[in-house]
């Protein structure tokens, strides 16, 4: 009987798996039972040394679109595939945030809010939105449903990924060349990115100074994206006007962290997406049939491109 | 030569009406010259007595999806047709009011702005998007864009009109009937209906009583749509969860008025909207064009549906 193991908080897991796949037996940390007879691992950070002590371990199922998290356990067993997961809902989670953050600006929220408080009327009207350009880094299946619904609402929309993609309605650019001549027409550029070690750091000084002055910052990637040093110089020399961020180098964020009481940031807590045990269970389970049944498991992490 | 009255303070129009008909002639309020010489008039608020003054007026414009502030000049001249704005960046500016207006609240801004004050790190997840239903009082122009955008990005949408309509993707109900079914299906309701003597005061106790606890009340119509003591009760007693108010009885907001320091209302300062005249102006002048060559005009008021 195929055994998995649920390193998770989330206890919907353990009843949406076996709806999909009756004989799957369900084994929720820290109750592991014998080591030997796991099969499967679906977790979000596993404890270091965790995985490497299943010895029979078939595949590593991330609850989330990026690894990175596993990769981080410098006892992660080699050989093993990490298998990223595809949840519908997810994207949908991540598209609403980023029509938030991009609309919490452009429609002036901030300074609405700060009116409301000294009971202030003051019209405030945004760009021309068709003249108003938004960008989003990473054009996997997140960024591609966050730059179509962009677009729906009536953004020009420009993508940039490692290689090149088209996406219909996008414009669509890639690799260094493409991203210098991307960021200057940008007035909200969102950060949808897998963190690899191309991608570390990639919003330091110099992107930031690329992106025209008044520019927005949005990020749902990881905290390891933004070289934070760079977005508070940008953002108290006024050249971005405003960073709404959900991921940081350290989570939950520490609360002497000076984007906390920053009055051009936004911090939410790394709620922008999350997986929904209801709408990603049945992908698991399909590929957990690919591996039973001897195929190709879908959405493998290939550590050549890092993702 | 046809000669235009402009009543606003924007002066765009000046340039960009001729722009359309360059045989146009734009006199700017207070500067009318002979009252004899106006055919036509583009006003949002005329002073009283104002259109009365222009002997030889013939078609009367408002700069407004409304016509409710040219109805309330006691001495509106009578028999002289009122023509409705139709303004297609008009109607993107309320739609991107009203996704704003819905995600803040289902994305749990208010608290976790409130929570950000205190540097406290809370993980707020909204209820299932597919299960979460938007109501959109008035099915017109503005409401349908609304709709069919909520709809894009994943909302169930109901709509309300006073007559029957079909909106692909959309639930459409109408009549009384149609509004005590629709009520309680819906999380957030949306009011973009005209002000007239059916819709003044539609939002009371009893509408709000019906919504489901926890709704969330949106209003870019009319101030006149809501019982302002009744929904704030609602909210007081907490059956209302929150309210994004972006019109009002009285305008500007007076600064006593309890609204703007409740802690579950949004005040924005009549911004949803804006009637812009490089995408307005064609309509308006593809309107002077059909009087000019004795054809109906388009979006005429008509009083006995009141809009």
């Amino acid at each position: 009987m195929p055994t998995l193991l649920l390193k998770s908080q989330t206890t919907a897991w353990i009843e949406e798996l076996p709806r999909h796949l009756p004989d799957l037996k369900v084994r929720h940390y820290p109750d592991i039972g014998d080591p030997a007879g796991i099969d499967y691992a679906l977790v979000w950070l596993p404890p270091p040394g965790l995985l490497k002590s299943l010895p029979n371990l078939k595949v590593i199922f991330s609850l989330g679109a990026g690894v990175d998290h596993i990769l981080a356990d410098p006892e992660l067993p080699a050989g093993i595939p990490i298998v990223r997961i595809s949840d519908p809902h997810q994207c949908h989670l991540m598209s609403e945030y980023a029509l938030l953050a991009v609309l919490y600006f452009h429609r002036a929220m901030p300074a609405i809010l700060a009116d409301q408080l000294q009971a202030k009327w003051t019209r405030r009207w945004p760009l021309y939105t068709p003249e108003t350009a938004v960008g989003v880094l990473g054009l996997g299946e997140i960024g591609q449903d966050i730059a179509r619904k962009l677009c729906a609402i009536g953004f020009p929309v420009h993508g940039w990924s490692r290689s090149p993609k088209r996406v219909d309605g996008i414009t669509c650019h890639h690799g260094q060349a493409g991203l210098r001549a991307m960021l200057p027409l940008c007035r909200y550029i969102i950060c949808v990115l897998p963190l690899t070690e191309a991608t570390q750091g990639i919003i330091d000084a110099a992107f930031l100074q690329a992106l025209p002055p008044g520019a927005f910052v949005i990020n749902m990637g990881r905290g390891g994206h933004v070289v934070d040093k760079d977005l508070l110089a940008a953002l108290d020399i006024g050249h971005i006007a405003g960073a709404f961020l959900d991921v940081f180098d350290v989570e939950p964020l520490p609360p002497a962290h000076p984007y906390w009481q920053h009055p051009k940031v936004v911090v939410t807590p790394h709620c922008a997406g999350d997986v929904v045990p209801r709408t990603a269970a049945s992908a698991i389970v399909a590929n957990i049939r690919r591996h039973l049944g001897g195929d190709k498991l879908h959405n493998v992490y290939q550590p050549d491109r890092g993702y």
